[in-house]
């Protein structure tokens, strides 16, 4: 099994992870997976639906994928079933190039996050795609960052802040994005706090 | 012939393009290849080598890697003969996942730069890599971007500016990039316009 090859690496690896209420119900979120040298870890903030779902099953599956609207859909509203497919009867994205399906072991705990160490189980690579570094799909990413943050703040000044930042990145998005960057503009923009 | 197989997609991508002068010196440059639904072009800077050595054999090379460490040595450094490889007789990088072989022709040209219209003539794949999306990866090459406008400018607040901003990339380099990714922030530390 070799998690490298399947695309997470060394540093923090930004993946959907999908998870499985206690009850069957689905879940995606785009979230960064931290390797050392030979460890994975998550951190999950309390108030996430992702971290209810570990908490219960103890499982998660990380989904490697250069899709930006799947990283913005995921983000801010819920992928429909269609989107899922299964690994070892736990849910994935269909979409993906590759899947590794973890055990979830509490490793620390805040106030606000929880720390879980990472051990893979399943490793399923679904197509090996190659793609040229993209100035515009990370700018969708960081666009996404802000987005998710911006919904948690109070501060109007923030706030402002915040949507600066957020049409900086549009505007790279724009510039050097394919048609799904531009795709994933498009529906962060059509979100109440509006990029423009 | 599959342009998009090989990694340059849609938009614009970040690559290494290799050329080479009719006397039969090689050189190696981070470049950004503009594709559009069916068509690639490439932008060049008159002062450049690349440009120079484009004029003189109508060809450049894109070779796909997501290794920042090559991106910032190719911006500022000179990669040593020990890094290429040949592809058609043409001089490819051997650490590249793909390189596309293409014949430029001039379209359009102003004061400072001049585009080529580029033709694949061949196409090989090296290894199918597959890797996450990092924040760390593309923050090198924002920061490597911003290096090589700091040594073109000369204005004090600009390079100010610049350096602020280059300090505000390696942060996120250093807190989510790979062993690789942190070697290439030593490197453009270690270079006269010193990013801390």
């Amino acid at each position: 099994m070799n998690v490298r090859e399947s695309g997470i690496d060394e540093g923090i690896s930004e993946v959907i992870v999908t998870t499985r209420s206690a009850s069957g119900t689905f879940n995606a979120a785009p979230i960064g997976i931290i390797t050392t040298t030979n460890e994975h870890f998550v951190k999950l903030y309390k108030r996430s639906r992702t971290f209810t779902n570990v908490q219960e099953t103890k499982k998660l599956a990380a989904n490697i994928t250069s899709d930006t609207v799947l990283f913005v859909k995921a983000a801010l509203d819920n992928l429909g079933e269609a989107h899922y497919s299964s690994l070892s009867s736990f849910p994935v994205l269909k979409e993906a190039n590759s899947w590794i399906l973890f055990q979830a072991v509490l490793a620390e705990k805040s106030t606000e996050y929880s720390l879980f160490q990472l051990t893979p189980l399943t490793i399923k690579i679904n197509r090996k795609e190659l793609k040229a570094i993209n100035r515009g799909r990370n700018a969708v990413i960081e666009a996404t960052i802000l987005a998710t943050r911006y919904l948690r703040v109070n501060d109007e000044r923030e706030k402002e802040e915040l949507k600066k930042q957020m049409a900086r990145y549009a505007k790279i998005a724009e510039k050097c994005g394919g048609h799904r960057e531009k795709e994933a503009i498009r529906i962060l923009e059509e979100k109440p706090f509006v990029i423009v």
